[in-house]
């Protein structure tokens, strides 16, 4: 079978599950035939993920917004040119756990950088490589925050510093991400976040076919 | 004695001379009753030493040209936020080794990015500040390679990234600081950097007090 390979981004708010989706989205690309690979941002490469620990370490003000969106631009280009692009070449789907949406949500929504100056970082710095499918996955922050506290309480991990962050940042995001949607259309599905895991990859992989089917 | 705080930059192609110059422009002004304060780029701050860490480990293929565009960027952002404008703003004096003249010069003339781009970055997301006085030390810099070659053998370090490029790059370099000193001769010395470095001390303390007068 030659299917053609897309490139998939999964975006949402923390707690959202883009990481378990992520996965099933991989496996189930694979065991329907067609090849995947699953990578994330920050990081993806060894540079990158040496990047995403300088970023998610330290207090929430170890780094100014600026530098901030530099450093993550930075990991993006790497993992474009050394991971994304190599894949795509040889006819392999990537499905990424955040990309640009990311940093239009977290940096520009969030923190407040204009959000003009970070696609044009994208469009300069990163080659302007969109994914062909972003999923949304659309959920309060507020049962975002419960799940990911939960979570990194079990494992006995410190908050990170993002999600340390107030509930009006998280709501800023979530906005983001719809509003990401809402102008881009033809490469965004905004999936229901919220129920079970189950629920949530049950409505993603059909949500991922239909887009496939239509395009 | 109440004098005004400056910022200088001491730039200059490899083995030029800059961090002996940098420390003795710091000595100088503090021996004549000014404060200073010495400080370096890539790094200054513990978020750019870390960033500066990234940089320069690896092989010449380490790093896009892009991502070091922007991870040179961002060291910058924190060393002027957290450095040079704290010093500056309390009448202390600031003497940078390196400073964004090396990115125009390194990553704009030597690794072929777009100048525009760079002082669009630099512009805004470090806030467009610029040196009071950037001294250049000028050299040929198959001199500047010899030297800096016998002082890494001689430390037993395994020659930089930077110093390994080819000497076509470092010639593109050297014009690069000193078309810089042409298009804004106003915060510009350019300073003859062979001889002894006793002999470019004087001069460089010549030239710098020759510009105080004047500004």
């Amino acid at each position: 079978m030659d299917e053609p390979a897309f490139f998939y981004a999964v975006e949402g708010v923390d707690g959202c599950g883009k990481t378990g989706i992520t996965r099933a989205l991989v496996d189930h690309l694979n065991d329907t035939g067609r090849r995947a690979i699953l990578t994330r941002e920050p990081g993806g490469t060894p540079q990158g993920e040496q990047i995403r620990a300088l970023i998610l370490s330290g207090s929430d003000d170890a780094w100014d917004a600026n530098s901030e969106l530099l450093l993550m631009t930075a990991a993006r280009v790497e993992h474009v040119r050394r991971v994304i692009l190599p894949a795509l070449a040889t006819g392999t789907s990537v499905v990424s756990d955040r990309y640009v949406g990311s940093t239009i949500a977290y940096q520009g929504a969030g923190r407040g950088m204009a959000e003009d100056f970070i696609r044009q970082l994208h469009r300069v710095a990163v080659g302007d490589l969109w994914p062909d499918l972003v999923i949304v996955l659309d959920l309060d922050p507020l049962i975002g925050l419960a799940r990911s506290k939960g979570r990194l309480r079990a494992a006995a991990i410190d908050e990170g510093r993002f999600e340390t962050l107030d509930l009006a940042f998280h709501q800023r995001i979530r906005q983001s991400y719809l509003d990401q949607a809402a102008a881009a259309p033809q490469r965004h599905v905004v999936v229901d976040a919220s129920g079970t895991p189950d629920m949530v990859r049950r409505r993603t992989i059909d949500a991922v076919e239909a887009w496939q089917r239509g395009s």
